[in-house]
């Protein structure tokens, strides 16, 4: 797998060129069709376009089933390919077509969000939600290269922006203390992007070579996530206006992992009081409440670094270093949650 | 992957006593839960167990659902086990559901069939059929195990052990012209079935082993199997009554592919006809006729291993030899099932 950020008409013509493919194929959503496509579509030579529905709640086997039938409809064959140009939902599900699409065409992702650049095209992991589990079905498969054009983010609201943002904050956390210090010192507004887009890419690359399948190290990056995740999950379930991005849950379960990490002493108080301070002030609280934490708890039962019913964490150790595999009781999750309720 | 042939009350004793699984699945049809599961049933620790209707035409994404529901609802998590206890359909099917459970859970195929046991248990080729497309989606998994227990057989009529027969036979032309002087002095009703178990699952492994992912030369498995997977699907769409179980199928396919390279000039007139009068003793013909011709050849074109609209074979050029990535025109498919038809 190699990731290239550059502008789009270098990094697809170098690829291309030599590249020898039946057919292409894009998946597109209707924002990605309208703010990106118009780019990609004048450096490719005939290809077909799939669109499909914008946002989480379509990332799901009836979705997957559309597209599948597009592609059988198309007559693609295994010497196909698939270009993913999108956030994470289209990356994530049309890399899972394409990775059972006749047991598997070659495909790139495209990142076109922030959150994805720095997060879900590197890395091979592909699925779908199911029965409101996140990720519940899918595959580990490397795509053939990942393309990453930062020009895409002029067109991003800057709530996305920020949800980007979260996965760079944990990158730092488990990995790099310098970068925490440089990032944590400047406003949202001044970050350096196409340097943090590069320093996330690279530290996520180095982890995922070292365990494709996240049978060990790679469960670091999931801190935040556990937690996070079942924020995320749960907030699915509310009206429109109060459902959260991606980075909004996760900022939230960076807050209350670190919590988990300060009561187990594996941080101190001042590291805590920082992660916290920092979060907060770029991405404020979620709207939490006791009446919520029930729900919030079972759902991060059901997560899949779990290990025969016993909750297992990936939890900061130190500033820019990560354990995993810790286990956490339920009582440390009510008071982390409690704690973050305030 | 291993394969072990000898009682399962050894194999997967051995197998479990050093495991550790947070959960156990068996996945069973109607008949194999009738008569199979009650020896494994025996041999098990506590476990799940989730039953579907037998048959391919069963092999879909709604079945799949359902177990996706049942393992969702069991809470399994990534260190579960998933035992494929059946033939060609639950092993394919079970499997795909395991690789893609959580991004892939361990499963183990215990194959009831003669066909799965020297075939479809061993290579890791999972998948479900869609839109009237045999094995048009899945993934490419080794299962942990197979277990091949030869007592499951003796249950098995007289038509399945004929269809798994047609893949001992398969196995011999392309690769052990010694074993197909062998087999083809025999009669059906003599041949020493372990030993030829063991013979097909050697030789199957040697060539998995060489080329998982079927970039090259395991291809040459599929010879008899682009006609014949386009022989099998047309006649799904017939009355039950006149369908064809799959060695049925390759067996007609075998016989016309082999006039293919008779017409190549890959092989002799003297080689076209030992393999099509032993086929025939065995596997009489199967009814095709002229009118149903333009839709099989329509069927061998959607053929997961054509390349940009052409059609490629893996053809015998010798007994106990076998080319891939063969061009083959319509026309040459036209005279073959002429030839056949007779």
């Amino acid at each position: 797998m190699t990731v290239v950020l550059s502008p789009l008409k270098e990094s697809i013509s170098d690829f291309l060129q030599p590249a020898y493919y039946s057919k292409i194929v894009v998946l597109v959503d209707n924002n990605t069709r309208k703010y990106c496509y118009p780019v990609l579509k004048s450096l490719l030579p005939k290809h077909l376009l799939i669109t499909v529905e914008a946002g989480e709640q379509h990332k799901n086997l009836t979705t997957c089933e559309k597209i599948w039938q597009e592609m059988t409809r198309a007559q693609l064959d295994r010497h196909a390919l698939m270009i993913n140009l999108g956030g994470g939902v289209i990356g994530d599900m049309g890399g899972f077509c394409a990775a059972t699409y006749k047991r598997g065409i070659d495909f790139i992702q495209i990142p076109t969000t922030l959150l994805s650049q720095v997060d879900a095209s590197v890395g091979g992991k592909l699925g779908i939600d199911f029965q409101g589990f996140k990720n519940h079905l899918g595959v580990f498969t490397q795509p053939k290269n990942v393309f990453i054009d930062a020009s895409f983010l002029q067109t991003l609201p800057y709530v996305e922006m920020r949800s980007g943002f979260a996965e760079i904050v944990k990158h730092c956390l488990i990995a790099d203390a310098n970068k925490w210090e440089e990032i944590r010192k400047k406003d949202f507004e001044t970050q350096n992007w196409p340097d943090l887009i590069t320093h996330s890419v690279e530290i996520k690359k180095k982890v995922v070579v070292q365990d494709p399948t996240e049978k060990g190290l790679r469960k670091i990056l999931n801190f935040g996530h556990t937690i996070g995740h079942a924020v995320e999950t749960y907030f699915l379930s509310k009206p429109p206006k109060q459902r959260l991005l991606h980075g909004e849950a996760i900022a939230a379960g960076m807050v209350m992992e670190t919590y988990i990490a300060y009561r187990k002493k594996m941080v101190d108080l001042q590291t805590l009081e920082q992660v916290e301070e920092f979060i907060f002030s770029v991405f404020g609280k979620v709207a939490v409440t006791n009446a919520d934490l029930p729900t919030i708890i079972a759902l991060a039962q059901q997560d899949k670094k779990n290990r025969g019913g016993e909750l297992r964490f990936s939890l900061l150790d130190n500033l820019g270093s990560c354990a995993y595999d810790m286990k956490v009781t339920d009582a440390e999750i009510r008071q982390a949650a409690a704690y973050y309720v305030g």
